[in-house]
């Protein structure tokens, strides 16, 4: 007498959370020196000062108004401040109307597709791509199709793609910069994905909107991410500020439905509809505020560009195969047998937690999470070198 | 090419919200101190000072443990917290395991209407009862089934409950103490509503859930509020801090799957897999600590209390009916006219915000929150009486 699909979700092992899970135990067993837990994206670099300034100011004034209330898509100062935040980085014209405030990219994405699919269309997603992708379009009522991304680029496939759309096709959901390859989409890519969008609406006569799923657009080595409202009418942007400004656990982002869209009101309507039907009554207040006063501040990138070179200098010495990292700070490493669950648990006995590509919905890969102390990642390399061993 | 349901659930008129906002705009227009604003259940009282001591601590900590992922049922310790609080206040034993930390009392609804129950079912609400119930069956594929409290106690009619039980409903909501109504189930009325649905189970053959939502548990006027899983087995609590620690936009609460219930671990699952369904990754990680901080801290009740003498003992003068509140902070006061909507619209004249009981689900009533200041309250006096006279 329970909901059966519900129980299956909440029953179904999620391979990232049982490897932290065990690393935890793991830890506790044998020093955590000793366990290279590669495992999850908790980002190890603190929050800005801003963020510990605000939190302060919030807790200093006046208890009634710090924690009170707000409209659900959020504090109309802080949807200004976004909006105006959108236009100065992105010299996009953004209107606070169009900015919903959510408890992270997680529940705007599942508002999204609440808000623009009807029962029974399809989205796509970019393989490999975030799990949960797909729970939140059956939430919607949806299909997920997956269509691979180029490889070894992992730049979007657009023929691949364009073969996937169809009469139900409503959504296609990217995530540049990527978890969990670190690729970064480049403008030429997103010309040419937009020029097929565009075209592939007219010719079957109905929206296809881009979803794109942006939190670690600020985490970057050098590349350009382009804004894509700019190069595609029909975007909503989904935002976290969890690894821009390392607050995962505080559920804090937004959805920007991009202002070039001639019914943006409409649609924002129903990301508020959707928002009320999923439960949410507002995003928390006092983080609504504290991002607002840290719009654009940079997060400190340079401690995971240097995890990059030294993580992947030392697998390039051993003669691992990866994913150059764009962006982000996951590392796509090639499994060193086809079955990528087998590796990820021959990789345990020498105490590396790495996730099999499986959870992402491709084979043959595991994703390393390098934002981790620079020391776990010096102390592990013999354990790569020894696992790599194993395997002749 | 967007959802429609949730375009029009976006773009419903909201009486609560439009009466606020009517009131902001009103106040800019003449003075705050010119509008009486009952519209909304915004705490007046500050959050007690345990709060502010246990958000400082986590601020002094690690900024990465303070800001991190948490599992997403909620912080195992957090989660410890709670389970060992309901064991302490409620003499009822319960497991960490069966508790589920969430955003507020709405998501925990959300989700456990989405947990327990399949689409096609119903869900009863006692009237008048919080809109949202109806929005979140929804959500879950139930239709929602009103049934009429008794009037004037405003307790449940258990005789009317048992006519609307069918073959079709799987959970029954209840809210005490009551918004809007201010009435506190007492432990007859809720023995003969658990002896009556354990009964109907039987008969049935299927389980009916007692969804006991309770975020004013602790503001009462010397009323019992019995613990309900100690009366009815297939009970779960969705429980709020919004209004015990006046933390109504941080968005922090709980669900408690009874540990009485032989497959509570299997229900929890469930909840677990609609919590994920619906967009949440976990709680706010630095309300959960904080509110682990501060159970069971008193509320400042007697401010509301104090509110209660005056505003009932002033109405009670002029002569207007209402419903002697023992719990929350609304009083439920009989509309001059039978069309709600017109008294409150005709109140507005006289710069006084009362919500149309229209809104709960019933006719001929207004909610008066009387969580707003002492001297808002003294100085509406007047104004009451020319609404009065206007009838006359």
């Amino acid at each position: 007498m329970i909901n059966q699909k519900m129980f299956d979700l909440g029953d179904e092992p999620n391979k990232i959370r049982e490897l932290f899970a065990y690393g935890m135990q793991r830890k506790a067993e044998i020093g955590a020196q000793n366990v290279f837990d590669y495992s999850i994206g908790n980002p190890s670099v603190p929050a800005p000062q801003c963020v510990q300034r605000a939190f302060e100011e919030q807790l200093a004034g006046d208890p009634v108004v710090a924690h009170e209330y707000t409209p659900s898509p959020g504090d109309p100062a802080v949807r200004r401040a976004i909006a105006s935040y959108i236009e100065r980085a992105f010299g996009f014209p953004a209107t606070p109307g169009n900015v919903y405030v959510t408890s992270g990219a997680s529940s705007a994405i599942a508002i999204t597709l609440s808000a623009v699919c009807e029962p029974g269309d399809e989205v796509i997603a970019i393989a490999p791509y975030f799990p949960e992708y797909r729970t939140w379009a059956h939430t919607a009522g949806c299909d997920l199709v997956e269509v691979p991304a180029s490889v070894p680029s992992f730049q979007p496939d657009v023929a691949a793609i364009e073969a996937a759309i169809g009469e139900r096709t409503s959504a296609i959901i990217i995530n540049s910069p990527n978890n969990p390859v670190g690729a970064v989409y480049t403008r030429g890519s997103l010309t040419e994905l937009s020029a097929m969008l565009a075209r592939k609406e007219e010719e079957l006569g109905r929206r296809i909107f881009l979803v794109a799923d942006e939190p670690y657009r600020e985490i970057t080595y050098g590349a350009e991410v382009p804004y894509v409202p700019s190069l595609y009418a029909d975007t909503i942007v989904c935002y976290s500020f969890s690894k821009s400004l390392s607050l995962p656990g505080e559920r804090i982002g937004y959805i920007y439905v991009s202002d070039r869209m001639p019914d943006a009101q409409a649609i924002s309507t129903a990301v508020a509809g959707a928002g009320r039907a999923l439960g949410y009554i507002c995003a928390p207040v006092m983080l609504q505020r504290v991002i607002a006063e840290c719009l654009g501040t940079p997060s400190d990138v340079k401690t995971y560009a240097q995890n990059r070179e030294l993580l992947t200098q030392g697998l390039a010495q051993l003669g691992y195969e990866y994913v150059e990292p764009e962006g982000a700070f996951y590392l796509w490493v090639r499994a060193l047998e086809p079955d990528a669950v087998a590796f990820s648990e021959r990789a345990k006995g020498f105490e590396l937690l790495l996730v099999p590509s499986d959870s992402f919905g491709v084979q043959g890969w595991v994703r390393l999470s390098y934002c981790i102390a620079r020391d776990t990642i010096e102390r592990s390399m013999p354990a790569f070198r020894s696992l790599m061993e194993s395997y002749r």
